[in-house]
């Protein structure tokens, strides 16, 4: 096992690497007097880069984001709602967005293609759009370098608690910081789980490497999180690096970029694990590991049809140990493995080993499964040298509620 | 509407095409002093054709199945046991497979190969092959014309109703009987939902095209219903043509073709949804209907993944006409389509236009999805000329209670 060579930062308070601002406020969006638009800003023009949901239909927000992006003069602010997604809106959604953008860079005296927008909440509903113009109005004056946790607040949904990373990682002897923020599955009225995460960092480095780093963290993090299979419209991960710190470029063959690759991955799964953990009436988190695999994406198909499945996911909830339905899903994950050297393991319990149930002591694994804060299932398919991890939640009587509920 | 050229035969007494005998009895699978080994046997060997799970986890059974049906004698019996998978049971289970299907072919005095064998139940469990014994040597004295009913019982597990189908069909101005029956998703110790069908016909066919028309069928039907996304280690459906009718061969070109396939897919789709219905906690069966779109796999694929949500799942439960969840898997069903025109139509309410939403009385829309038996799901793509079905049910606190609960 190799070193960590960065060191995590507490979470309170959230610190912002060198060059950033943040803050967030109450616009009316959201029926009680919680935060619901907020904006990270550089002082600089941002090395910046995006993901996006893989969704068809993809909300407003996110072709103003690609178009902002396109220009490729660096973003200044990334500005967010929380309480209306602006998706399913057609045109008049879209001229909402870019509303929202031109009228937060005249605020802030800066080219509207330097403004990224995000939102998050109802979908199919016009956004209202005096009050946030209200809120961009006011928002310059909130902003400030201990707005992290505001910002925080103004993104949260249904979210049950904020999620929050930080690190800072030495390259050339330089401290970099690297500070995430995510929102995850809330329920919504009319309901939909949407996955926001904003990472800043002050390291100096190329968009075609940020990009790069970024979709290949995603694949690993972000993207193997799931709390009920479904994707949303308004899914987006943002990155911005503002370049302050003060060490030569980072790019792959520099002699920290691994140091900075392990930093930047932590950051990018304590925020995945948050969202995981926070899924919609969870009672725990769940890690699904498989390794052996004869590639990565057969790995990550197969880590992903077991912490996507409900028998699994109920059987977790009631504290069964019950590798049937584990077995089963890997045999239908579209993956072909060979079948006959298949182990799995509950936390300690080994409970398959070459696809035949060995004997195990069936009350300590309930007592696991029923008091393990995070629980782990390993799967070794012994068919190759490839792993991937997954996350989830266990599927409880508090999710059908939250998910069945009248909309009112 | 084209007329239907067939006559449904009620339920009870289920009927059996000419040439069939069925029966079944207790051995002691069951805990319970319910049938648990059952047989379908034909006086002459039968046209037969099957299709199996796609889970590379394939039970014992079903290798015992394919290999006579390799044979190509035809089949003279299939014998079916609930209460134990004989799945994951290794070279033992093969055996054990193997020994009923020899045993039962040598109480008949017919070939091994003349044999199918299916199972239903706990996986991972070897075969108790002395009460499995026992069972097949009393199996013979209760096959009768009338057994229909025994045999249904028979491969039941936790399903709450038995599920079975039956037609007249005029072919060259002769009856020629088509009979179904299934079991669907019941709980199994450790859990899983497998799906068996048994379709019987007097009619006279080839085997190529009853296995053609099987596998057309099975993916209109069978392959279009979904309870939870899991996909079992045992699924089959085994179809047996005694050829005793008095017609000419079926084929492609018969003038009565379509009419014996209107018939044979009415069969097959009344058992799928009996199955959907009868899904794990299940309060109403739904019934998705994708049209528009640029093909018959694009339509499958959306139908299913609407069908396949937790979130679309949990509001019909909740009587939550939310358009924005369905639209969501519209778009995420990994299937280009154009995303500006799509109309949602819940029962009689059209709830979106062209992806916009329309105003629908709300009230209303909530009592036809609290009260309806059967809710429908109908999205146009105005994409194209194709259409798919696809059947399912709500996910419902009961669903979670059922797979949560520890086995005992």
């Amino acid at each position: 096992m190799e070193t960590e060579k960065y060191q995590v930062l507490p979470e309170e308070p959230l610190r912002l690497p060198k060059g950033f601002l943040a803050g967030g406020l109450h616009c009316g969006l959201k029926k009680t007097e919680r935060h619901d638009l907020g904006a990270i800003v550089c002082e600089v023009p941002a090395v910046s880069a995006a993901v996006y949901t893989t969704n068809l239909f993809q909300a407003a927000p996110l072709t103003v984001t690609r178009d902002s992006l396109s220009a490729g003069e660096g973003l200044r602010a990334v500005i967010v709602n929380s309480g209306n997604a602006n998706a399913c809106t057609g045109k008049q959604g879209l001229d909402d967005a870019r509303k929202m953008r031109e009228s937060f860079a005249e605020a802030l005296q800066i080219s509207a293609q330097q403004v990224a927008v995000s939102s998050t909440g109802v979908i199919g509903e016009l956004m209202p759009m005096e009050k946030v113009m209200s809120g961009i109005e006011r928002l310059p004056a909130v902003l400030n370098r201990d707005g992290g946790e505001d910002f925080c607040q103004s993104i949260l949904t249904t979210d049950l608690v904020k999620k929050t990373a930080s690190v800072i990682v030495t390259i050339d002897g330089q401290p970099v910081m690297i500070t995430g923020v995510a929102k995850g599955s809330g329920m919504i009225h009319p309901n939909m789980a949407t996955m926001l995460g904003f990472i800043t960092t002050d390291a100096v480095i190329s968009e075609p490497g940020l990009h790069a780093l970024l979709k290949e963290m995603t694949d690993a993090t972000f993207n193997m999180i799931t709390v009920d299979g479904d994707t949303s419209t308004n899914d987006m991960v943002l990155a911005m690096a503002s370049g302050q710190a003060e060490h030569l470029p980072l790019h792959e063959h520099h002699p920290d970029w691994l140091a900075f690759k392990q930093a930047f991955a932590y950051v990018a799964e304590v925020l995945a694990k948050a969202i995981a953990r926070d899924g919609e009436g969870a009672t725990k988190l769940v890690e699904v590991t498989v390794s052996g695999a004869p590639s990565t994406e057969a790995a990550r198909a197969i880590a992903k049809t077991i912490m996507g499945s409900s028998l699994v996911k109920t059987a977790l909830f009631g504290a069964d140990a019950n590798w049937g339905r584990i077995i089963a899903c890997v045999g239908r994950a579209g993956v072909v493995v060979a079948t006959e050297q298949v182990d799995i393991r509950l936390g300690e319990f080994s409970v398959l080993e070459k696809s035949r149930p060995v004997p195990f002591d069936d009350e300590a694994a309930t007592e696991y499964l029923k008091t393990a804060d995070t629980v782990t299932i390993e799967v070794d398919l012994h068919d190759g040298e490839y792993a991937s991890k997954a996350w989830g939640c266990d599927l409880t009587y508090e999710y059908v509620r939250i998910n069945a509920a009248y909309r009112t």
